[in-house]
């Protein structure tokens, strides 16, 4: 195994992978895993197998730790011909995120997180999140027997406090701008050798990673046009760019898939840059959208994300809140609830469909982040039917729809 | 491919496949798929197929239909050092069923089922629930264009309504007493050949095998001492004793496991006539427990699951309220939030090993039914902390942790 180290994803500066490192001393910007330039896939049963196990060659991982695996990844890529044809493309394929451990992607970050935690000796972790990262880190840092502090805004409801308490952690809230709380975390951090797991930090950049291999896998290494990805901080379209390119220097695939950031509309930071040819983001002044696990208004990886779409051919686009409900109930009816911020993804490819970006004959992968059961008050802003008989009548009532 | 047939479990009557039969027109006991004697798993990457393929030997369909699978079953089975350890006993797996696409078992049975209904050239199904089954036959009904019918009762609440009806079935609230419903709807489901997929219904007994055949695989074939379900209606313990027997029958397996039912005391028909020794199970007159997927004063397949567990000398077990909440929270705690019906599983470990019935040396396995996010009422039953600092102090806030 080459000894990895962390590279600045701007400006080339090296770090050490084994201190609490994660955005540049120089110019500020996320630092990353040294990319793989070889490796394979692991022999062995999928099936009996975990991310890190499988594709152990892209990870700084000599031994894995038994008590940090809770069965994340291997989710199913499922092909959806009725909602090809709804967009006019050729192929739609569902990366159904939803089948994780706490039913979200973060889950790969955080095992690759602490397994790092772990190696390091480090026995206290953290993250700052009120989304899909909070119960993730708080299952696995539990599960470890890490010391783990979850740190939420001051102002979460209850409803959304309780899934993540129920794991054990420290559920701290947090009195003051939220925004600087992610920096402020991993500053505390590196002072007090807590190792906050946070959005964007390089090792859930490479758990992200395994996203990608497993696409590869699913597609007999026969790659897809697009991946799209809802994107918030950046880490998680990150990683799966990631993946994709160190498969493609290991000789596993041939070409690179172009990668789409989908945002919405009223938070869309990085796609107001990328459609303004800028270089750097800027702060989303008022965001407000329904897709809440989305809702960065600065996200962290911005630039980086901006920085790999100019280099990949990447596109960026941002979806209606209306669009976002109607791709969220269209999936449901596919089979799939996702919560809003997941539905951005189709929403986006709907949209790059009719504007003819991506054509009849691609083939488009979308990544399904996470479960519609997250954020059941969503359901509120869709009109479900439901009808009513006496059980002496329910022969008759059902009869009608004999015809159809 | 031998041709299957249908065989009542108690008298041994035959049924054809191609028809709608779930009960025996003599003695009125559960029908089942007749046992296969041999077959092996199919060649190819777990990660690129579905239970129906992979298993497909074990199977009476020739193709498979594309638009039935949503990626269900592969679950993982996680090994628990820490909450084997707290039973006192060698080895306790998890198989966690909460990673499916609607978040409970119940998936493997209805894409069986859904499959079935394609081949039967069936246009309508339904299934009669108001836990699990409810979105998994919405969900699969509605991605393969089925009429989907899913009744309910009439007192069901609206927050457990939402999340089956964003699927998109016609959602019908029954009026009258509820067990009845069961009988009724396969009956007029007969009648006007609308396919219902209740509870054990032959083909989501088959559905279920896949997990026992997971098991095998994910374990190398080595066989666990016990194997333990959450029982309700007795469906999915029926299947996985079937799965282990078939694949005894086909060699890959040398010895079964002992299937243990277990349930929350508060609605224990299995047990109660386990305990008395009875051959019949007899009416929960007051049914009550928290543990609601599994509260079914009448299981359609009670008197099979009692002839199983004397014929393969299973066991079945109730544990109390107070044990489930605790299980959930230590299952939670282990990084696994399962509802409060999954969490009987654990709750009958911890009794059998203080019994002595499960030994030191054994290696358990329990079957994690389904999501906490399916059921967060139950939260509110547990006291979880927070604490609150201002972003000031959030430093020293951390640092009285340090020497823990």
């Amino acid at each position: 195994m080459v000894e990895k180290g962390l590279i600045c994803t701007n400006c080339g500066r090296s770090y050490e992978l084994k201190q609490l490192h994660y955005r540049c001393g120089s110019c500020g910007e996320p630092l990353e895993v040294t990319l793989y330039e070889g490796g394979g896939i692991a022999r062995g049963n999928a099936l009996a197998q975990s991310v890190l196990s499988r594709y152990k060659a892209f990870f700084p991982f000599e031994t894995l730790d038994s008590r940090v695996s809770l069965g994340e990844g291997m989710t199913p890529l499922v092909s959806s011909p009725a909602l090809a044809a709804r967009a006019g493309i050729g192929s739609l394929l569902l990366k159904n995120e939803s089948q994780n451990p706490t039913w979200s992607f973060k889950d790969r970050g955080t095992v690759a997180g602490v397994q790092h935690a772990l190696k390091l000796g480090i026995r206290r972790i953290g993250t700052v999140s009120t989304g899909n990262m909070a119960p993730s880190v708080a299952a696995y840092g539990s599960r470890a027997g890490l010391e783990t502090f979850v740190l939420v805004n001051e102002g979460i409801p209850k409803e959304k406090l309780s899934p993540i308490g129920i794991y054990g952690a420290h559920l701290i809230k947090v009195a003051g701008d939220y925004g600087r709380l992610y920096h402020e975390s991993l500053r505390i951090g590196q002072e007090q050798d807590i190792y906050f797991i946070n959005s964007d930090a390089p090792m859930r950049v490479e758990g992200s990673k395994t996203i990608a291999f497993e696409i590869c896998e699913q597609l007999a290494f026969d790659m897809p046009d697009f991946v799209v990805v809802p994107t918030s901080a950046g880490g998680n379209l990150r990683g799966i760019a990631k993946g994709f390119r160190e498969f493609l220097r290991a000789g596993l695939i041939h070409r690179l898939p172009r990668m789409v950031a989908a945002q919405a509309r009223g938070c869309s930071p990085i796609v107001k840059a990328f459609e303004a040819g800028r270089l750097e983001i800027s702060r989303e002044e008022a965001p407000r959208t329904i897709a809440h696990a989305i809702e960065n208004p600065l996200p962290p990886s911005g630039n980086e994300v901006l920085r790999i779409l100019r280099k990949e051919e990447g596109l960026a686009v941002s979806v209606t809140e209306a669009s976002i409900l109607e791709a969220q109930r269209t999936l449901a009816m596919e089979g799939f609830f996702v919560q809003p911020a997941s539905a951005v993804g189709y929403a986006a490819v709907l949209k790059l469909a009719e504007a003819g970006t991506i054509k009849e004959e691609d083939r488009v992968v979308v990544v399904l982040t996470g479960s519609g059961l997250k954020y059941t008050a969503a359901l509120d802003r869709h009109t479900l039917e439901e009808e009513t008989c006496a059980l002496e009548n329910l022969g008759d009532h059902l009869l009608q729809y004999r015809g159809l």
